[in-house]
């Protein structure tokens, strides 16, 4: 594969009406082959996951922000955070706030927050969900959900809007850390059968500010954090296309998670970056779906 | 139909988990049930207009903030629009907001408006793709996105995040009148083939301030805004779930949308609440899909 810049990618997508420019990075549309695509993706998702009874459950992209501050993301990545502000002035703030709007001024001081947030990741909604004693063999909750991350940029990969496809696991820390190594070997094989040359890679979130380094190292030789590279853009700097996190006790301390012998339950998560792994597809086996090679049709297109 | 109460309703929901609180009202999360019946609501929608020859696409739930701003949105519902905010600040900054999150103090005044907005109708998105001339049979765009309204309320029927499968028509008056009347014969004989005694009613916006009531007014006398009504917690007040709007010149000035001769194209758009014909159905059937009658059930699980 020979690298793409940032531009001729998303311009491509463009051209092939796989993705549809709304004047701001990151917030695109998405035709309908771009949908078919990555809803078949799912669909490998769940074929794969299918004996794990797994429960189901679905989230809007916004939370509590009860539950948002309870958690460390405002701790670790406030600048990615996205708040939910609203107008609760009268009839004249209204009329002020709108004579800024119309002479193109900034209006924010009009806006108060409100009780929810963006959901930052697809997990957060489920942990409160969890609170209390888990049965012997521990939980499984597998979730569809937007997200949101204020990370505005040209490259179609790094979006602000976007669905994971998300597992948490809680149990007994082995039963946790089987889980996510099963998973691991899984979804390499699961994108592999895609024709993605997908490789496993110990990782480390983009933690805030001068402590951030040290956050991030403890991560990696925690070995806490594992990605799964697959070049999109380039062979040098590949994309991550699903994410394993592993919390120990972190939200089993936050939301009280006990496991049935009564210990604090830990968790990990994995989630698949739908667009990402569409995007992955198209880069490797062109912008037209039909022309596919055949063993990767016959996967997506049984 | 006997009347129940919102809490009530809403206890049922919860009871038969179909939705799942969240601490905070009108963002629950949603069960699998509720989201079979919601997708095979959504697949009926797409058989009956498989012959339209739509374009599809899908949105994320959020927009560009200039898109928004060039709306009338914020004039009209000030107090319903949710815009997305950041911390844009330095290390400083982040320990001092930190400090007020952890005491429970506002941390408001650490964010500042991003370039993006929560979509308030799944149609905003749609407008700006349409600039330029339209074809001699004008346009038709298919879409299904989830928008955001700032209405906290313990009825379940009443949410800040929710799905709305929304069609937006584009063209010259008489084809978009047709076509808005095409769709609300469609529109009630899909509900009552679901068992859903469906009426239609002429109808109005929530317009904002002492403005809005003229505005209402108005909008009812020119009957530019059509519901389709079904009994959910009260025969007395019903639920809206379905809306069709027509805009007449109003979009097509404003995004300069033209018909094939040149003229300012007019625009209709007729959006499902998802979550709130799933709910009526649960209401009106049971909170059981297994003991909904067998006229249903076919139409569902054909």
């Amino acid at each position: 594969m020979t690298d793409i810049s940032a531009q001729d990618f998303h311009d491509a997508l463009v051209a092939h009406k796989l993705i549809i420019p709304v004047g701001v990075p990151g917030a695109f549309g998405r035709g309908p082959v771009f949908e078919d695509v990555l809803r078949r993706f799912g669909d490998l998702v769940t074929e794969a996951a299918k004996n794990d009874t797994a429960e189901h459950m679905l989230f809007p992209p916004v939370i509590a922000r009860r539950v948002f501050e309870k958690s460390d993301y405002l701790e670790s990545f406030p600048q990615l955070a996205g708040t939910i502000f609203s107008f609760m002035g009268n009839d004249t703030q209204h009329r002020e706030m709108m004579n800024c709007v119309h002479e193109g001024k900034p209006w924010g001081q009009y806006q108060q927050m409100t009780d929810v947030v963006l959901a930052p990741a697809a997990c957060y909604p489920i942990y409160p969900q969890l609170t209390g004693t888990l049965p012997e063999n521990g939980r499984l909750v597998d979730v569809q959900n937007w997200v949101f991350r204020h990370e505005p940029s040209p490259e179609p990969t790094r979006m602000q809007s976007f669905r994971i496809r998300e597992m948490v696991r809680a149990g007994r820390p082995e039963q946790v850390a089987d889980w996510r190594d099963m998973w691991l070997e899984r979804g390499l094989s699961l994108l592999r059968r895609l024709g993605l040359p997908a490789e496993p890679e110990t990782a480390s979130d983009p933690f805030f500010g001068r402590g951030g380094r040290m956050l991030a190292a403890n991560q990696r030789m925690q070995k806490l954090k594992f990605e799964v590279l697959v070049p999109v853009l380039s062979t040098a700097k590949q994309t991550a296309v699903c994410s394993f996190n592993y919390h120990q006790d972190h939200f089993g301390l936050l939301f009280d998670i006990k496991t049935a012998d009564g210990q604090v339950a830990h968790t990990a998560c994995l989630g698949f970056g739908l667009e990402r792994v569409t995007m992955a597809l198209f880069r490797h086996h062109g912008y037209v779906p039909a022309e596919w090679p055949a063993e990767v049709r016959k996967v997506l297109w049984p």
